[in-house]
């Protein structure tokens, strides 16, 4: 698992609630798609990963996208996502691992230990926002941190991404955990630059895998220059 | 049917015979989320338009990919394909119109005359190389003219594309036939310098309806930079 990863794409295959592709169980074929392409592994949705490793054997890092009254964390909040991602067999469950507060007083080390008890072959991805929160989850022992939620939360809204001074400072920080470079990354010379910050592997979803969002930013630009 | 192409987006949504997602069904999915993400113009195999067309009221650019002993032309080379095509209520027929000898004894005139009096309201465009091949499509009386084969024919082989001071010299030279931009657009300062040449309407296809190719190309920097 860790040695396929290694120094490889993942491809984020999702079409959540709201997307133009949820609901069509077209992630499967992405996940071909992306593994036709040379992708080391795909991250996706619980309810999209038995579909999709009934057409790849790439390791999974499985998540599960829900919200609760009264917290900001949707990223698998609570056991009660970790559960439902246990079950699907998937290779890493990605968590939340802002400082933002969990719902029913869930902390991200308590979620963290509960899946290890549950599942101790099982690795964790703590999706971060800042280095503070890179930090945490690294003492606490996650096998991966990502800059997943940088740009997406109160404290780092407005960051350019990919932060590149963010993330090397990231990669460079983290003793235990393997740092994943994800978010913001559409075009070659982005990903260049994210690769000179030494990342252990890179995650790439929108420009891949959601062809609304790439034609939406190609016709943004057509509607600029028409004025 | 002018009008809605004029200054928009048209996305190209093909999976030919060897392509990951061919004969999966799935064009018709390209197709509305191209919709959804303001494409002004579908460009599909006729195989695929009925589908296509449950999905969105965009209109179509339809063609056919067939390889004929003898002849290197393959989009729409014959009456044959021709007529797939007219069956199909697709907007505008794509041909082949470089200066390579189409099968059986067609020409281009004589295939572009056939489809105008098989259907008089349908709108032809001449899939051009060369600037000589537009001009004499031009000439011909086609609607539109793209740059789609340019860098694939064996007169443009190896030539850069987007060629972005051909395309403006095409734009230039058109008197008749509205000039499309069409082949290696990834990013968005190339589709911006593209607009600079002021073409009619722009075709984008494999950077959004390709993720195979898209995850492809990033793998290969990736590979690269490992060294």
């Amino acid at each position: 698992m860790y040695k396929k990863l290694a120094s490889g794409l993942i491809v984020s295959c999702q079409a959540a609630e709201g997307e133009v592709f949820h609901g069509l169980g077209l992630m499967r074929y992405m996940a071909k798609a992306a593994k036709a392409g040379g992708a080391a592994g795909i991250r996706a949705l619980a309810d999209e990963i038995p579909s999709i490793r009934e057409e790849t054997d790439l390791p999974v890092i499985g998540l599960v996208k829900k919200k609760y009254e009264g917290s900001e964390v949707y990223i698998t909040p609570t056991r009660r996502e970790a559960d439902v991602l246990l079950e699907t067999g998937c290779d890493v469950i990605a968590i939340d691992a802002t400082a933002r507060p969990r719902p029913q007083g869930e902390t991200t080390e308590s979620l963290f230990s509960y899946i290890k008890k549950a599942a101790p072959g099982i690795a964790v991805m703590a999706d971060c926002d800042t280095l503070e929160s890179a930090l945490v989850a690294d003492k606490i022992g996650f096998d991966y941190a990502g800059t997943t939620m940088r740009g997406y939360t109160r404290e780092t809204a407005g960051i350019g991404i990919p932060d590149y001074a963010f993330l090397k400072e990231f990669c460079g920080a983290l003793r235990h955990a393997k740092p994943i470079a994800e978010g913001g990354i559409w075009e070659a010379g982005q990903l260049k630059k994210v690769l000179e910050c030494k990342p252990y592997a890179v995650v790439i979803g929108t420009a891949i895998t959601r062809p609304a969002d790439i034609t939406a930013r190609f016709t943004k630009i057509m509607a600029e220059m028409r004025g």
